[in-house]
């Protein structure tokens, strides 16, 4: 079994909401499915990076295409209190979760990677 | 046992001196204590992250409320070494620790998870 | 056996050519080297990153220095590519992987530990 066969999972953790680093986020996204044939990839946003999730979100379409390959997308419900931020501005294929940061320490506990976003 | 049940344990890295990004520190570190019921928390600061425990500290009182429900306060001796700052400089329950990065290699050899602030 | 004994594995990422987090990058492998008797560093760039182990790099000689005790300079193929960078721009002793990000992840799941310059 070569390195490539391995089942690999990672969390991506984002938390600017600059257009830069939002496109940043999704070229490594690709990069991993390209080079990995077996990973599971949560993006985890937080702070401003639940910003990447809004429904009117300039990458909706590359998004949604990511999350057809698999890739889960995590919106933190601290955030959204802190921003006043409802489910319904959000995609509908977002997921919310109590804590990012609990949730970047759980899924370590578990054995996956993790991927800190500039 | 549920996944807030068990004992995690995380070291956070902080390398810069931005008050807002002490500040999304000191809410993550909070948002962590709310999520997981048994956690160990390590704040290790180095480069300009020193400051955060700096006896002047903007955020004195918050961090030492945060250091009596058992959260560490750590503090580079190389960082301090290269600012010319001595211990008497620091808040009292802030620990030296003689490299900060080779601590944080150390912790997650030991399997801690790690955050990066930004 | 003490903790400095043991032997640790980091891999450091850097997507930055700012010159002070180059520096900075520096100052952290030297740190490490410094307090860890047995380690392994592989510092991964990608993105702007890269640029640090350009052959006309203001670092190249620390660089090389770092390299003959044993530290290894690891350069993205996908961010060559995006920025047309051929192997003769790079510092001799800079070794080409497929994907940064990938890498990262492999090393993780081997056990190796993360740090993310900012």
């Amino acid at each position: 079994m070569t390195e490539t066969e391995k089942e690999y999972k990672v969390v991506i953790q984002l938390t600017g909401n600059d257009p830069a680093i939002q496109k940043a986020t999704i070229g490594q996204v690709n990069n991993i499915l390209k080079a990995l044939e077996k990973v599971r990839i949560e993006v985890v946003t937080h702070s401003h990076g639940i910003e990447l999730l809004f429904n009117n979100s300039a990458f909706k379409n590359t998004l949604e295409q990511l999350h057809g390959k698999g890739v889960t997308f995590l919106v933190c419900q601290n955030a959204m209190d802190a921003q006043n931020i409802e489910k319904g501005s959000l995609l509908p294929f977002a997921e919310i979760i109590p804590s990012a940061v609990a949730h970047l320490i759980i899924r370590q506990h578990e054995g996956w990677s993790y991927l800190r976003m500039s």
